[in-house]
């Protein structure tokens, strides 16, 4: 890792949170700005500016590993409806994503993946795509 | 779905079974179905048989959203085990399967990314990758 | 096991899924069928159509069981009250729902306890039992 | 431990739920007794007449491992709730209840600590403490 | 609620524990009592002497209820173990144990049911009960 | 926020990994570096880096919450073993180690706590203190 200014990182992390989440992922993030705007910079620098930055694993496949992760642990429904949407923003498939929460049936039991599904239908509906996906 | 004799499904399950956990998966559903034969059947019908057998996500994929799952889940060693082998297996190559790892210390704390580091560790010095992986 | 065709599974299933849950599962089931038409027949296949058929334990005992897990893992709230629903559906006795839950507390703490006793509420207030019991 | 009788622990855990709690927390705990009169029994002799009551860590220091616990856990966002209170109402400033919501990002993941955040928001917002704190 | 002694308490929790467990629970909270006298007090009362100690469920019912949940949370070996012999002590047959193991996979996923079922053959090995159970 | 060199922020990491966890900390992350060098140099940063070295709340009121939150998660035994450690060295006494532990019996079991409490015990006995402590 190079030596580099933090404000590099912040900024890295910005641009990344929008590409990954574009603009209602900035809002996001601006409004825990306004009430804990260190835990936001946090938010920005470590997830962002670090983690999603590296290379050696691509972001469909980040945001893949996310809404697993998040739907198998069941109790972050906030959090697993913004990286449905980010999922989307950039480029799964959605039935990729469906595929995902499904498959979490059988790590995390059909619970977790039954809610999975009902943050997944909310998300769809507000993007205007149909359910069921074509088959 | 097309109706299909049980048959079909189970042997689809065991063929992708083996394709997915090679030789070592084959082994441990064969181990646990000398105590608990119709559990054993169970996971050949409906993980392997049914959902890693649907179209629509790459067994790439399905093996980082499992890996990712598992570590986030924290409570489940020996699957992870199986799994960061079955990543391996299906062709991620090791640096996806450390950063999907590494990146549920953002979703599931640093803990469980270790713990999840340290399974990682495990298999690839039984398949001889070295680490640190060349950056 | 015997060799029986799918079809013969996912009936079985659907008759289970009714005589646990009478109407209101069936209804369940029916409107996810309507956006996620495979999962849909998963639940009536796995679950119900190959756990809950099973000899060896009697549906009063599974509804413990359920509810049980349900309680302790505290992620599932909608899963719960389909359950307490259920466990009174298969004959469970009101206190026995209210024993299973409150013994969640030496389990899984007295919060998940609480969470479980709210939706023990909920449905009992919906079906007309009064709280409290009588003693 | 000394030998006492069953109601000198009731109202011990009684008198402690106030001192902890305040008013709020006894009407918790009066109107879960409408219904569920022994679990509230329990709450007032384990956690309060027991534990709470014990020496060795001070309540301020209690509150801040609860509030810890069940921001860790994420599974109970009405506890949570409640005990952010009750770490104010015990002497725990704002700024050591949102460091110790903070940190949880550490060992729980940042989705844990966010919805952390936001039950510290919506309680401090009702008890007129205003975001951000100054630094 | 009768007003009790401490004292009556303790020993009805402590002759509910040998019921439940028999001579090896008595033993392991012995242990327990040898370096936290105080929590080892408390598992006799608040478990045993309050919880275990309420009519209205039975303790095959009780049993099933914490095998079910222990399973499902997947985070307590060694109390699943316990949990385990506890129920074939109280007259829960192996196979009403493995069932209730099994169907954690439809709630918690196929790992905390792999794992149970780890646990269930090192138990039923112990006392020499023979894997696979006749069906 | 200040803008820094991140060279500033890993050194400030490194130097409050130390006065947190002592020597045996500063062996565990070098260990891991080995491995998984920026994994090891983020929890230098993020953590330590970061998050310990904010004001507003002690290291030993970090500790207990940290203590707390692993105990009661109860999937990441020898993180709580660091950090039973951790506390000890930041000035932590036993007997608030002790409670902390005890505690988590309310809000997430009491076998989250006998767990949390073996880990105690299996740290307590490498550093020579005594069990049980006197009262």
């Amino acid at each position: 890792m190079k030596i580099e200014a933090m404000s590099e990182r912040r900024e890295r992390g910005a641009a990344m949170l929008e590409r990954v989440d574009g603009a209602s992922g900035v809002q996001v993030v601006g409004t825990l700005a306004k009430s804990f705007p260190d835990f936001a910079t946090y938010i920005l620098e470590y997830p962002f500016g670090d983690i999603y930055s590296r290379p050696g694993l691509g972001l469909r496949e980040r945001e893949i590993a996310t809404v697993a992760a998040l739907t198998a642990m069941g109790n972050a429904a906030p959090q697993l409806r913004v990286h449905i949407d980010a999922a989307l923003h950039v480029g799964c498939t959605p039935q990729e994503i469906v595929e995902t929460v499904i498959q979490m049936s059988v790590y995390a039991g059909f619970p977790a993946a039954l809610n999975g599904l009902a943050a997944v239908q909310e998300i769809f509906t507000k993007r205007g795509i149909s359910l069921p996906l074509a088959a």
